[in-house]
C-alpha cells in the first residue's frame, strides 16, 4: 500500500492509448444490411446501377406529350384519348402518339413517346378520354433514368455511421450486404470483495454492485459488444486469469485500481504487459490505469461508481469508438452554457464536474465524492475543467457535455 | 383516381394524432434492469435501503480519531499503533481507542472508534507502527451511512428515459428489476408491385425496395419494436388482412397511401375503422393518412423514400416515442446555423428541407423530388418551414435537426 508516485496528466495518457490504437489491426467484416444500423462503414459504397433503371412517373396522372398542352386550362381544356395505363412494376407496352395519353401512376415507367406527366387534378376522365385543364412543360413529373444514383457514382464513405437513410439507400442500389469494421469485442471484470449483486441478500457491511450495470450501457452505445462479464473475486490467480484468457480486444477491470493492499489488477498487467499509465491527474479517476496484455488493451477502472463512470468516459470510450470506426471521442453531444455558480479548480489537474442545467443556465453540484452515484442522475451533464484552468468564475460559458 | 380535395394541415394531422395518443391505453412491464437501457421508467424508483449501509473509507490510509492528528506535518509526525486492518466486506470488528490507527481499504467499513481517515500518502509504515504526516478533520475522508442515497428517497422519477447510470443506481439500491412502460409493437406492412428486396434479381422496370430499411431502423430508435415486416402484394385482400389481424399498436404502410388506382390502403382503414386524415399540406409527403383500426393506429406512408423518411418522422416518430414514454416529439437533435441560401416554399404548406452544413453554415440541398433518397445521406439534417411562411431568407438564423 503506497500512494501514486507519478500520476500521468489526462493528455499523457490520451497520448498513450491513441499510439496504442493507431497501432493495433483493426478487422472489417460483411454484414446483412438488417444488422448494419449504427455500423460504421469499412469500404466505399459504389453503385453498380442506375436509381431509378427507367424514367417513370413522378405523380398519379396521364403520360402525354407536353407540347399538346399547351394553352390548356380549366376554360379551354385539352381532350386526347386514353389508349391504356401504365402501373408501376408493368409499364405500358407501346409507343405513345399524337393525340394520345396513358394513365400512370407514381412510380411507372414513362411510355415511350410521351415526354412529361399531367398530375390527375389538373384532369378530367371522360369516359376513353380524358380533359387536360393545365400546360406542362416537357420532362415535368419526369424522374429521369440515374435521376437518384447514378451507376458508378460513390453513395457513402467510408468511416460514416449507418444511418437508417443510409442503410436504404444501399438497400435502393440492390445490395443486402454491407462491409463495415468489425465491432471490437469488450469483456468486462468486476472485482470487491464487498459486492453483492442486486437483487441478491446483503450482509451490512457489504454495497450492491452498480459499475457493471454502467458498462453494460455504455459499452455497447459506443459500439462495443460485450465479449464476457466476469465476476472476479479479489484473489491474484482469479484475476490473473480473467486477464490473460485471449478473445478480448478490450478489457475494463471494475475495482482494484489504485495502489490499496488488494489490488491486485495493476501488478498484474504491469508482469503479463506493460502498465505505462497509474494513476491520472484529474478528479475523480485519479486511481485509473492503461495498458495493454499483447494485443488487448486493459483499461483498469476505479471501483468508486462515479470514478468508473468519468474513467470509462475520457479513457475506454474513446478506445472502443475509435475501434469501432467512429470518429468522435465522446458520446455526448455538448452545448454552451453560462455557469451559474463559480467552479474551483487546480492547477495540473483535470476536473470532470457534474452539472444541472436550470433555465438555460450550468450549475455545478455541490458534491465532490466519487461514490455518490445518483449525482450523475441529478446531473444533466458534465464539463471538463482542462489542467491549466484553476477554475471557471460564474457568468463564464462552458461546453457541457449532455448525458441524455 | 383522383387528386386529394382537402388536405389536412400539419398542425391539424398532430391535433388528431395527439388526441388518439392521449386516449389510447398505455402498459407497463416488469424487465430485468439488464434490458433496461434507453426505456422509459413507469413508475417512480424509491430506495428501500441506505446507500451505503454504513459509514466507510473513501481512500486507501489508517482509520484514526481526528483529533490526534491536529499538528501533525512531515517535520513532526504523529506515531500511532496499527491494531488491525478494515478490508471491503469484511471490516473491523473491535473498537479503535486512542493512539490506535486501523489500516483501511476504500470502501471498507469505518472501524468504531474513528472519525477520520489519513490517506495513505500522508503515512509511513513502521513495522506495527504508523508515522502520520498530516492533520485530519473530524469526518475527513469518511462517508457517511446514507451519503449517496438515503431509505425512503425517490431516486428516478416516472418518464425518465434510462441511462446507463440511472440503470446503475437502480442496481445500487439491490433492485434487479424496474417498472417501465411497453415498447409499443409496429408492424410494417410494404407494398408496390414494382419493388424488388435487395440481393435479388431486378426486371427492367423495377426498383429495389428501400423503405422498409428506413422503418427497421428509426422503429427502434424510437422505442418501437417489430411486431413483424410484411412484404403485401397490392391487392385489396392480402392489404386488407394485413391490416386486420391483432397484435400491433401501431401499424406503418409503406406506398400505396395515396389516390391512384392501386392505393387500396386508404379504403380499406376507413371502412375497417376510420381514416380522418388523407393528403396533408406539406411537402415532401403530402399523400400521407392517419386513422385507426380499433386501437391500432394506421399510418399510410408515401412510397416515395424521402417522403416515407419525412412523414415517418413527422408522425409515425412521434406516435411511437409518446406510446414508448418519451417526451421529445422529434428523435433528433437541433441546432441553430445561418441560412446560407434563400429557401423559397408557400404559405399553407408545410417544407420539409434537406440541408448540408458547411462551415458552420446551412444550405438547402438543391433537390426537390420525394424520390430521391440519396439526398437524404448527402444532407446532414433539415429544416421545418412553418406553414405561415413563404420561406426564409439567406443569413435567417434556422434551427437545423440534425440527422447524424
Amino acid at each position: 500500500m503506497s500512494g501514486f508516485r507519478n500520476r500521468s496528466t489526462v493528455s499523457e495518457a490520451w497520448t498513450w492509448l491513441d499510439s496504442f490504437l493507431e497501432a493495433v489491426s483493426t478487422d472489417v467484416e460483411t454484414i446483412p444490411i438488417e444488422q448494419s444500423y449504427g455500423r460504421c462503414l469499412a469500404s466505399p459504397v459504389i453503385s453498380q446501377i442506375d436509381v431509378p433503371g427507367f424514367d417513370r412517373s413522378a405523380m398519379d396522372g396521364y403520360a402525354v406529350l407536353a407540347d399538346e398542352t399547351t394553352g390548356a386550362s380549366e376554360y379551354n381544356p385539352i381532350r386526347l384519348s386514353i389508349i391504356g395505363q401504365s402501373m408501376p412494376g408493368a409499364g405500358y407496352a407501346r409507343v405513345l402518339a399524337k393525340s394520345q395519353a396513358v394513365r400512370i401512376m407514381t412510380g411507372a415507367p414513362l411510355p415511350q413517346g410521351a415526354n412529361a406527366v399531367v398530375p390527375v387534378e389538373y384532369t378530367t376522365a371522360d369516359g376513353e378520354e380524358v380533359l387536360v385543364t393545365t400546360t406542362v412543360g416537357q420532362d415535368k413529373h419526369i424522374g429521369r433514368v440515374g435521376e437518384d444514383i447514378k451507376a458508378g457514382s460513390t453513395i457513402l464513405q467510408p468511416g460514416r455511421r449507418l444511418r437508417p437513410q443510409d442503410v436504404a439507400v444501399i438497400a435502393s442500389i440492390g445490395n443486402d450486404e454491407v462491409k463495415v469494421r468489425r465491432q471490437p469485442r469488450v469483456r468486462i471484470l468486476v472485482t470487491g470483495n464487498e459486492l453483492v449483486r442486486a437483487g441478491q441478500e446483503k450482509l451490512p457491511h457489504q454495497i450492491y454492485e452498480a459499475n457493471s450495470s454502467i458498462l453494460l450501457g455504455t459499452v455497447p452505445r459506443d459500439g462495443g459488444v460485450i465479449e464476457s462479464i466476469q465476476f472476479v473475486e479479489d484473489k491474484e490467480t482469479a484475476i490473473s486469469a480473467a486477464l490473460k484468457s485471449p478473445g478480448a480486444d478490450v478489457i475494463l477491470v471494475s475495482g482494484g485500481s489504485s495502489v490499496g493492499a488488494e489490488d491486485f489488477a495493476p501488478g498484474l498487467v504491469a508482469q503479463l504487459g506493460e502498465l505505462p499509465v497509474h494513476g491520472i491527474a484529474m478528479r475523480p479517476s485519479s486511481p485509473t490505469g492503461m495498458g495493454r496484455i499483447g494485443e488487448s488493451l486493459v483499461v483498469l477502472l476505479p471501483g468508486n461508481p462515479v470514478s468508473c463512470l468519468c474513467a470509462y468516459d475520457f479513457f475506454a470510450s474513446r478506445a472502443i469508438r475509435r475501434l469501432a470506426g467512429e470518429r468522435t471521442d465522446w458520446a455526448y453531444q455538448s452545448k454552451e452554457f453560462p455557469l451559474g455558480k463559480k467552479i474551483v479548480s487546480a492547477i495540473g489537474r483535470v476536473d470532470y464536474c457534474r452539472m444541472k442545467i436550470e433555465n438555460e443556465v450550468a450549475i455545478p453540484l455541490a458534491i465532490s465524492g466519487a461514490s455518490i452515484l445518483s449525482s450523475t442522475t441529478r446531473a444533466d451533464g458534465f464539463v471538463i475543467v482542462p489542467s491549466e484552468s484553476e477554475g471557471l468564475p460564474a457568468g463564464a460559458n462552458v461546453n457541457v457535455m449532455l448525458y441524455g
